[in-house]
């Protein structure tokens, strides 16, 4: 891993993006199937899941922007796709499926913005891109469930529509450990901060 | 690794999407400055570079849809981004510089698609996808650099926009050995087929 | 208007895409609100939601893909947008409101795709595009309403993702006839087919 | 036109989004080809670019953000599409042709971004709205031709993207005055302010 970082290093990767004006939290695929280590989940994500709880807290004190996702197929197959031909168990997350609710200590609130997503991506043909720009939002502060999979892809996601973008290494996690690492070096080298919770939550509190 | 595959198969993952009735080519960034390992590439890139002259020709000989990629960024930086903020060695990649050149081995003939980019992504903003769709694609062949840049971006947006994808492993590579494989294991157990050139020249093949 | 026709012609508008080998149906947005003249609708829209029903079972019998779709916006305004700010009138159309709820007539079965959008276009930040790629079409028929609004952003849309596009005279309609007139005009001009309900019907049948 | 402007003020319909904290200046297509009468323009288009001279430089002047769009398709035909299938006189529009060129009056300065397209709205497929989200833009301006072909397109997704919208109504123009009227009439009740240059002119100072 040495080697590697040197290479990195040396070619100008590594950089910084910072936090702009204003942040938004995006909370993605928090829900039961994912958390729970007998569905497609982890303890790892549980336990991020549980962390999350008081940044959010500083989101909502703040009145910041806050969005959550969750998978939701349809019911009779209507929306399947590539993804679900390749990992059939996410068909199960149904608009009622216990497996597609989001967990009960991070239920969203009024106001805050639910997205129904069938990809990876939370950015991915749902809009977030466009309510963000209506919030005058610049900065996506991400967490959520799988590093290797939806936070990846929403990251680069994030990145790629121009918004300065922090993964919180804390209240991020996967159903396997080397996948998680492997994914948040390739996130800190190219497409976002990766800092912890405490750092976060310095951060709002400077640009209050 | 060995506990980590455990879990993904017991979670059903690893499934296969396989071929469609009608594959495209995309080759992503095998221009000059991803090649040459004193600028941003590797002795491995170069390599991989070599091993699609191949695979190309085959789909030139099968007439076949074919797209080239290449970063170009604005001389003036009228462009510039979150990507650039973070990974300022980019910002030479310009119209006529020798960095964003397609390799010579690999120049793109009449007919097929140039798409200079500013972000990780193939698909994001460049309108692959309704070329695609013009075409009467369904299935993307995808080649390139880097397995953790802009690869493993393509992959993922190529299966968003339903696409059956699939990576040719003697095709694609990184600046270092570790992401490579890490992000080969997620592409694989997620999002595409990894297969040899030879296993893809033989469906090509198949399906003529 | 017959000299705005000549300047068109002179210059090279008004070709024909015609038809693909296969067609889906798009019925946007023929929901109660749209439809009835008291709420948001017209009588002219009421007759293009009943002549549309021969057209949906044409669909039907031949097993073509087939997508409705709804405006529907948070209870709470979580997503309200620039949209609703110059048209407040829809805000009403949440996901249990009455005027929201396609018409009984043309009630989706099992297998049609149902989608929620808050913007004009079926296409934007939808999936309708991917979800298209899924079904290998590359055609749509569209009707519904209305015609300046949804179906002229539709359409352009469905031109601009490349899907060979046409629009059912009989089966769209406005809540004005100026602007019908207008936009059938520029949507005939530069972005897609219009035929009658017959003519299309006779087209399907052909492709069978 | 009366009874259709009742229909609209009764439903609701013809309300403003006013201006936000940032504009940005959109001049949609000013190129020789679509402004000169004997190619694809006509002497109102002419006019509309010469009156929009004034508000580029105000522009610049207040260092606000500028884009300018052309129409640009592949020489050898490898970007064709169902846009040049209906009218296939774009096709002459290609990276070096007087056609594509944008007028000598408006020309570019450094640090403005100039976009190719090959659609009819500015931002389809062309990263504008991730271009504005990195100037913190939440209004777009916009100027060009023609009213009822990309400026119509480019205002719904600009609004559909989240932008307060302003069309400048001295600077868009139409190859014909019917369509040019009766697309001001849909943009302004649904999508867009329509403004005179001077009262945009007077806003931007207001803002300053």
């Amino acid at each position: 891993m040495q080697d590697t970082k040197t290479i990195y290093e040396k070619q100008g990767f590594g950089g910084r993006s910072g936090f702009g004006r204003k942040s938004a939290l995006i909370l993605v695929d928090f829900v039961n199937g994912f958390v729970d280590p007998d569905i497609l989940g982890s303890i790892e994500i549980a336990r991020a899941a549980s962390e999350t709880l008081e940044l959010l807290e500083n989101f909502r004190a703040l009145q910041l922007p806050i969005a959550h996702t969750r998978v939701v197929f349809d019911d009779q197959g209507a929306n399947h796709n590539v993804f679900t031909l390749r990992v059939p168990a996410l068909k199960k997350l149904t608009e009622d499926a216990f497996e597609s609710q989001i967990v009960d200590a991070l239920k969203p609130k009024d106001k805050e913005l639910v997205i129904r997503k069938q990809s990876a991506s939370a950015f991915f043909s749902t809009g977030l891109s466009d309510w963000l720009t209506f919030g005058a939002v610049d900065t996506c502060v991400i967490v959520g469930c799988t590093t290797s999979g939806c936070i990846r892809a929403s990251v680069v996601d994030s990145m790629q529509h121009n918004y300065k973008t922090v993964v919180v290494n804390d209240c991020v996690a996967d159903r396997a450990q080397a996948p998680h690492e492997a994914n948040l070096f390739d996130i800190q080298q190219k497409y976002a901060d990766v800092l912890s919770k405490k750092d976060v939550i310095v951060q709002l509190q400077k640009l209050k």
